[in-house]
């Protein structure tokens, strides 16, 4: 059950960004041209470049915060006792809390502004259609995801989702057609390097063992999230102009469906014998809460900045999470993670450095 | 006496250097305005470039190449046996020899060439009075390290002289006024951070209990050994006319002395009772003619090259060191040496794209 709740954090980075998004190939042109004129009448330059900068360093900070107390109620809820509670329903919930947050949302924007084209609920079979498929490729992750534990153990599995990181940066490249700059690719390595050195621990030698079909798996995995965190980020800088909670409303109405399968597929008798709730408890409810908020948050930080910052964020959130686990619970920071902060913190350095060469 | 054995392996790196330097502040204008014009010839631009580039890839790679050999014949040694040699007899016969091989090739310079105002081996007393300073400065450092030995284990004690790293860079700095650009600095502190990382071993956590005492001691080993290097550096190129050989020789000269001195205080009674060779051995004699021949081969890199060019290639050295010894010995490298490695090839590349912003 432990091992379980252990997948619940592994899941938790990834499930954020459950979504779709319209033909690959109409979006490349589009959101290149678009985004830089993005959604917010412009002004005159300066105030709406400060503006956007303002707004896009709130959701990253926002993305930062939620994701490092995120990992502290998980470790909390850890320390508390085991939890019994099924992941699939947790993760269902916080679908349908998203949901209900962006409702929430939109019907004060109507009541403000009206209901224009651009924060309408419907809309085309052609926009929604490519809605579903980053939920998609998250089912066919998380399912990957029981398989690969025959090959990894948990420690071991946690250092190959550092994969994620060059992943996202190379489908990056190849399906938003950004540019990064030689020095932003080495800051990329360097970002995931840093973060395997800090999670290294005694038995981290062991993940070097993965027999092939490991390896095979991690880098589909690594794969299939680096893809859906791209392919959101494509629907919804698709159309600049429309409501970010229009979007989310959709992303997470495909999210609820497909956590439904996952609930029939996985968990139907547990459900049905011991009910939808068992388990559950005032953490189960606070990390269920949190997750939704991070999930916006990342959709946030998708629509306003990109995946990359995204990456860094989470990142950032790693390592503050284990220094607040110190003064929290007593942790001790060992040598390698100081080491692998040093490198994050170069790269993070880096990367602002290398904006200019792009 | 393993350990004294081990203890000349922290030693090997920074013996090579044992030299001394004019009044520092001299040195400044001089060093910087004289380097670029060099002791050769100019022949018009490329040619000159190109010897001069394929002059400093030679020294540098020998470096390379002497270093990580040392390295092997430490792990050879200890895995042969036990050897009670003295180390202070050993670091003598390696200046010795270093003494012997310069007037070796000056005697072949002078039959050639004849005797030149550059290639004579006369001097004047202000030429010659800071030679004395490096080989004073390791004596200091040297006699240092046995006490830091109550504070931290050699392991630890391995860990903590990547602190050299940043000395050089920083010493470097101020002392030679050459510029390193924000990218080169950023790449000197992954050097750092890298090269620690790949010397990470389930016990390295102990070196964070260091006491303060042992983090001064540690502190101001490293500047001790980064002021000599560089001081080095400054005294061989402040005349780059001058016979690299000639400077050698003054320079081991002194080495001698130094290492006189040390046997009187540290050996005495050993080197008495049992023997100037007492415990000497084949792989002994190979280690000295290593140490003499890789401390030659740093002399070069400060003259062709310079200090910064030094610590890329030992460290680099380091990491070759450990992938030879997987074929020779059947060491397992760990993940943290991969990542390390990682961040050592990312910081020289770095630091060669950082060059043009300098």
């Amino acid at each position: 059950i432990a091992s379980r709740n252990s997948l619940d954090i592994c899941n938790s980075q990834d499930k954020d960004g459950d979504t779709g998004g319209d033909d690959i190939e109409g979006l490349h042109g589009k959101s290149l041209s678009d985004v830089p004129s993005s959604n917010v009448a412009t002004f005159g330059g300066t105030f709406n470049d400060h503006s956007k900068w303002k707004r896009k360093s709130m959701v990253t900070l926002a993305l930062t915060v939620l994701t490092s107390s995120q990992a502290i109620l998980i470790v909390w809820s850890k320390r508390a006792g085991k939890y019994e509670y099924s992941v699939t329903t947790a993760n269902f919930l916080v679908e349908a809390l998203k949901c209900a947050l962006s409702l929430a949302a939109l019907a004060r924007i109507w009541r403000k502004d009206g209901v224009t084209e651009d924060n309408r609920l419907s809309t085309t079979l052609d926009e929604v259609s490519v809605y579903p498929i980053p939920a998609a490729l998250y089912l066919v992750k998380n399912l990957l995801q029981y398989y690969i534990f025959a090959y990894v153990d948990a420690p071991g599995y946690q250092i190959l989702k550092n994969l994620n990181i060059i992943s996202t940066g190379i489908l990056y490249r190849i399906i938003l057609k950004k540019k990064l700059s030689e020095i932003q690719w080495a800051a990329f390595i360097l970002l995931c390097a840093g973060c395997t050195t800090a999670q290294l621990n005694p038995s981290s030698d062991h993940v070097l063992q993965t027999p092939l079909q490991g390896w095979i798996m991690a880098i589909v995995m690594a794969l299939l999230s680096g893809f859906a965190g791209v392919y959101t980020e494509a629907i919804i800088k698709k159309r600049p102009s429309r409501n970010i909670n229009v979007q989310n409303f959709w992303l997470y109405v495909f999210g609820m469906a497909f956590n439904t399968v996952a609930i029939l597929v996985q968990d139907f008798d547990a459900v049905v014998n011991k009910g939808f709730f068992h388990g559950y408890s005032l953490i189960t409810v606070l990390m269920i809460l949190n997750h939704a908020l991070s999930g916006i948050a990342v959709s946030m930080v998708m629509k306003y900045a990109d995946n990359i910052v995204k990456v860094y964020s989470t990142s950032v959130a790693m390592l503050l999470t284990a220094v607040v686990s110190v003064f929290l619970f007593g942790f001790n920071l060992s040598l390698a993670f100081f080491l692998g902060s040093v490198v994050v913190s170069v790269s993070v350095y880096l990367h602002s450095v290398g904006k200019s060469q792009r």
